[in-house]
């Protein structure tokens, strides 16, 4: 048992830096980074393939594209997370960097060898080198606002993406977005501190969670990008492990983990689901389920909301972030600092 | 400690299963791969993007031909393992489909789609219904020996996609795969069950992380792949859970997660490394160990051998086979039957 009382919390003690302020506030932002993406000077641009290039939180809005577009258009889309730009980029691909600092190494390096590769680009940051670059190359820069953490910025990292493809005629978001949107709110309602822990399901898996490593099972499709969120959603907010693997692919040997009952006490399965999610794989959840519950320290599962795959993918992202705060409070750290990544950082710096 | 003595083995007692017996044939399996796809019957065909379609043990031979074309060939290259095929795969597109058995639910599902899409096609299996639609629809087959798991049939997997890759002008690979065997044939004479553990470094790593829950690193290119199969074989032979993640992106969630040192007696880090990194990823190595190495059980490297990626990447891969054998006879387990994905499997297919 955790000694924090997740219905009395003192958020000026235990978030000092404001992290569940941001996150009830995504509804706002969300609502905001669709305006200001619609409003934006967006050239108009021909391409066959997109790269997207960014870290940690700022990559997320990649895989979001990326999911959203594979069954909407014939767009080669890939994210990359890192310093090695494949040989296939080329004049023909359009390159969206992302760094909400606008200062992460990686993206910079790579950004600069795509734009020697490709005059079609488009850079997103609130500022530093990413945005100087932009300036002194004539690329269009989509400026963030600045005084958040990256991963609290997803609104802004991910929806504009969405509403330029809309813009540029690739695929439609629009009444997916208002979906979303809505839904959104109505989450907040559900899920927010006041609402007291056996009627917010939120802190209810929370608690739940408390002392364990959680495993997040996605699917192929929306669900595993949402698994992989909650995964650095808990790493970062929480401060501690958490893994995630997606159907079907861990039927074929994730699941042979779990011959053992060793581990029990350690860890415990979230499965996301979802209502676009391929039949044969809703049955794979459940016969998965059935042979491994006794294995692992148990398995609950959170649905999706809404209808269109946006709504889908963004819900279950949500209630993700709110269940990483309430896991730090009970972990007794404070969500927003993440001082080991600052150490790593300097200390990379440090080493030209 | 285990009640079992890696240097005093009755593998006709621990290994019923002949696991080892298949993995130390890999030279030659390696090797007899590379002489059977060089005679093969290959038609010319020309394309602008290949999507490989395999899952589990199958699908690897695709993560590998996708990270050692990546600096080679300006082909787009993904990887599906599920039932969804993306949008973007047309006529231009050359599709691998690859099942060992020629049974795999998904793998067929997804190739009878992508067989709608294009006509260019190549298909592996050792026969089964893939080996039927091939024969069907006209397409070519390369038939893999019956008789392995698919885990242990990863030569036959894998290396004949390099050189048909090679057949078909895209990249070059032959010189590389003849460094690649012999120093496989180096690696059999250094890790075999002969060679006692204070000189064999694959059951020295096996009794360190006896116990623990692996976590294995790699980088964005070839160690990323080998980590991937470590989890994997770890998962199917040893039978106990294991966890993959890739540098540059793990410095910006998953370090935090070892910001406490709460799960130092579940969790060990293994490192993988090859020259081939980015100056940068290898900086990113040491500087990480330093931060997180008195957080997690402990950290461990393992150094891949050559000189060309396909060496390096084959030679982890190939060590990480040994220490998964000799971790599943430390928990008491024999490595080749997988019981809970038969019982899956038939669930499954009982349901339709």
């Amino acid at each position: 048992m955790s000694v924090v009382n997740l219905d009395s919390l003192d958020l000026s003690v235990c978030d000092r830096g404001g992290s569940m302020k941001s996150v009830l506030d995504f509804p706002k932002q969300f609502d905001e980074a669709m305006n200001r993406a619609f409003v934006f000077d967006l050239p108009m641009m021909r391409f066959g393939s997109v790269l997207i290039i960014g870290m940690g939180g700022s990559a997320v809005g990649g895989d979001i594209l990326k999911a959203l577009l594979k069954r909407r258009s014939s767009l080669f889309v890939e994210v990359l997370r890192g310093y090695e730009l494949p040989a296939w980029v080329g004049e023909d691909t359009l390159i969206i960097g992302i760094s909400y600092s606008g200062d992460t190494e990686e993206t910079l390096h790579s950004c600069e060898e795509g734009l020697k590769r490709s005059s079609k680009a488009l850079l997103l940051s609130s500022g530093g080198k990413l945005e100087e670059m932009a300036l002194s190359k004539g690329i269009p820069h989509f400026k963030l606002p600045s005084g958040f953490q990256p991963r609290a910025a997803l609104a802004y990292l991910s929806v504009p993406l969405l509403v330029f493809m809309e813009r540029l005629g690739i695929a439609s978001f629009q009444r997916e977005l208002e979906e979303t949107l809505s839904i959104l709110g109505e989450m907040v309602e559900e899920l927010s501190p006041e609402v007291p822990s056996p009627s917010n399901p939120a802190k209810d898996l929370a608690l739940w969670l408390y002392g364990s490593v959680p495993v997040i099972y996605g699917d192929e499709g929306i669900g595993g990008v949402a698994a992989y969120r909650w995964k650095t959603q808990i790493n970062e907010n929480s401060k501690q492990p958490a893994y995630a693997c997606l159907f079907p692919e861990l039927d074929h040997n994730e699941i042979v983990g779990w011959t053992t009952d060793r581990f029990k006490g350690v860890f415990k399965v979230i499965a996301l689901r979802h209502s676009s999610e391929n039949r044969r794989t809703s049955l794979r959840y459940s016969v998965t389920r059935d042979l491994i519950s006794d294995k692992v320290g148990g398995w609950r599962e959170v649905e999706g909301r809404g209808k269109g795959e946006t709504s889908l993918l963004y819900s279950l992202i949500y209630f993700g972030d709110f269940v990483s705060l309430y896991l730090a409070y009970l972990n007794g750290v404070d969500p927003t600092p993440v001082n080991i990544i600052s150490k790593l950082k300097d200390e990379i710096k440090r080493q030209k």
